[in-house]
């Protein structure tokens, strides 16, 4: 199954456009968990069993792993995953980008060591930076289009020659001339919905990855009348920290859980307005 | 000493303004080593002891130890590095870019966990996805510019509308309001001597790293030409596989140490004339 069918299915049968993103702070974690060298895949096994009910899937960080020398760990959340929630499709947030031989090893990090069935990939380098990802023709290549942080504006808002704006510009790129294979989403942040609305209006219902609701402020509403498709669907919206972080006492898993819900709902809510 | 001081020095000391690439593909490592466990790391060791007298400094490229699972090889060739070669500074290509909170994860990677000199990382993001890079003073933080493959014109030549080309404002955002703290530096490829010699027109004497001489065709003299600055430094010149696969018999670290040499020597031949 390809990670389009994969996502397609899980927006489905769970009803849910959230996406939970493991992003393990090692200050953050339970304090039940504290010494256990395992603790950053206890932790994210205990997120992915209390949310899995309100997700269409999960978003691992690499950055926090990589942070912590727990790449094994990442192994272990990616099979985890795989094994008790086969429908649940991950994506591999790396945002990698380099030239073809070098991209040609970061496609087999995320997709054969990790076994993700998405990554993020940044298009800067251009089209043949993201060709090796592409070659993976049942895996979905996730392309940052506008960013959801404050300098997201310092390079993706600058207007072209012809007046257009260049996160725009890569939305027509990757939907005219680099997702020939129908495997393509672009990231666009909740915290700019016009621009969601803008990239909307041209790629058809390719996928839309949206981080920045929950710590990063922002609007559910807005998000989702900007983004969504004629069906109601369309949408990875992720929440890290906000359900990470829910709980900060022994009932982490829990106040996780309700967050996760939470969130779903509101989602649900938006989309039936 | 900072990264910029450190690099200035094995200018001089060296002089040499050659880098060689560490970027170990299993595919292509020496028959000798075939089987061992730690390949990649006593290949990269023969490399950096082969060339080190006739370079400027070296270049891991993290995704080729990603894809085989070699976190710990890296770790230990960057520890061999600054064990044996302290004199030469460790730029750790990475290409990393994202939000701020992840960008301070990557930064720990880079700094921390590999105690790398400097580090490559992509603009897309803005300003504040480079601050926490930033943030370590004594580093340096390498910024994508014009890169050395084909798709590099997909994006970075684009003209915006004041008629710059996206790269050029980008090499202008770096030097004057990203580079506070003169640690910054831009990659620009030598297979674009023309866009080398635009951007050093622009950023007065920062450093620049130059991949793409060698298997990528980039040339030499029209490079050094390009990227010079007036005292004849200002370049990290990369050579990756033209001299880790110079040789492919058991002479293999002799090749790479006459393949070194002999870009070391054109570089400076070319600085004279």
């Amino acid at each position: 199954m390809t990670f389009t069918d994969k996502l397609n299915r899980a927006w489905t049968r769970q009803q849910s456009l959230l996406m939970v993103g493991l992003d393990p702070d090692e200050r953050r974690l339970p304090a039940e968990l504290s010494g256990r060298a395992d603790a950053v895949s206890a932790f994210c096994r205990g997120i992915v069993d209390a949310t899995a009910p309100y997700v269409c899937g999960f978003k691992p960080q690499i950055a926090y792993f990589a942070a912590l020398k727990a790449e094994d760990q990442l192994l272990d959340i990616c099979r985890y995953i795989h094994s008790r929630y086969p429908e649940l499709p991950i994506v591999l947030d790396a945002k990698r980008g380099d030239i073809g031989a070098t991209a040609t090893q970061y496609a087999r990090e995320a997709f054969e060591r990790y076994a993700a069935d998405a990554v993020t990939v940044n298009p800067y380098m251009g089209r043949d930076s993201v060709q090796p990802y592409l070659e993976y023709g049942d895996k979905g290549v996730i392309i940052l289009c506008r960013t959801s942080n404050p300098g997201g504006a310092d390079l993706q808002d600058l207007r072209l020659e012809n007046g257009t704006p260049l996160y725009l510009h890569v939305a027509d790129q990757v939907a005219r001339h680099w997702n020939t294979n129908g495997q393509c989403a672009l990231v666009v942040g909740a915290t700019v919905p016009d621009e969601i609305a803008q990239v909307r209006a041209r790629i058809g219902d390719m996928p839309l990855l949206i981080p920045g609701i929950g710590a990063q402020g922002g609007d559910i509403a807005a998000t989702v009348h900007a983004g969504r498709t004629p069906d109601g669907t369309g949408m990875m919206i992720n929440s890290s920290r906000a359900v990470l972080y829910a709980g900060t006492g022994a009932d982490w898993a829990k106040a996780a859980a309700a967050a996760a819900q939470q969130a779903r709902d509101a989602i649900r809510a938006a989309l039936e307005v």
